[in-house]
């Protein structure tokens, strides 16, 4: 059974609301998930795009949306004091973690996601995300070397330019067997794309 | 009950996609649908953005993901031979005949959709719209006039508009009492609010 890829960035609210379900979700059907941490801004400019909520109108609609579609989903969620952020610091822990252990990276990413967006925990202030990053059982010193590392940088920017490669340009992005699904929306359609593509 | 209002574009395929289910989940919740056939150009100006088809790497994602969105629906599709299409004409028909009787028009933008994306009926060219309002049962000669008259370009205007003045920037956009929902892809949460506002 090949694995499902998954897309994200720690600013994309519809990022962490997947991040909820995308577990159980491949292994009610015998998948696993390779998680990939990128700047959804590189993505975007590559697109022509503004960050989603940047737009008038669009703006105030997706506030409103983010809100509604985590009581949906039943995630908890708390309106970020700051609204996106910067995550490449975040994004190069996941990647430091990743080369040692997917699973550890991948508890990471859920944990950051749900971090800011349920706890108001501010990813783009370095105190803040390594108190984080100690709570999650990860050393703190370490974490911080990996921030400044220009191995992680070096690999956050392939990573990114690797996105845009793919045809990328929002998040969550989800690959199974070849066939993109983008957004938190799309889980009825991956759905049933894991139990008979159609 | 209250309807619910249902805004629409002639050109926007997952408006047709919504066009296809909103009226039995409308009558399953004891609930009538207004319909409103607007320009969605006006309203992406005001949001600053361009038609969402015309952006790098999203334009490709999102041809792809009409097509399986209505292999999804069960909806026949097929792309259409040009897309996206000035809608105007098929608009102020709507609006002229939304002023004698709604079913009518409801009837008339749910064929003109599928018209458009089942059929690759081009409403932008004048013999082809108005072939097809014969074939709906509406008065060529009539549907014509309505295409030229200044009271139904008037009356386009002004619901363009009001849209922009609710904030709508997208289609299909779904209000049911007060709360705004984008996207066919919203169908779950409208389903679940109609049931019970969360």
């Amino acid at each position: 059974m090949s694995t499902i890829d998954f897309w994200f960035d720690f600013s994309s609210p519809y990022s962490y609301l997947a991040s909820t379900w995308i577990e159980p979700l491949a292994a009610r059907h015998g998948r696993t998930v390779r998680w990939h941490a990128m700047l959804l801004g590189a993505t975007l400019a590559a697109a022509e795009l503004r960050p989603p909520a940047s737009y008038p109108l669009k703006g105030a609609y997706m506030l409103r949306d983010f809100e509604r579609s985590a009581r949906f989903e039943g995630a908890p969620y708390r309106p970020p004091p700051r609204f996106p952020i910067a995550t490449h610091n975040a994004a190069r822990i996941f990647w430091w973690l990743q080369a040692q252990d997917p699973s550890r990276a991948a508890a990471w990413a859920r944990h950051g996601l749900a971090a800011y967006f349920a706890e108001g925990v501010l990813l783009d202030e370095l105190p803040a995300l390594l108190a984080l990053a100690e709570r999650c059982g990860i050393d703190a010193a370490q974490a911080q070397a990996a921030c400044a590392d220009p191995q992680w940088k070096a690999h956050l920017k392939q990573v990114n330019d690797q996105a845009i490669a793919a045809g990328i340009f929002g998040a969550p992005w989800i690959v199974v067997d070849g066939e993109p699904f983008w957004g938190n929306d799309r889980r009825p359609q991956i759905e049933r794309w894991l139990a008979a593509p159609y």
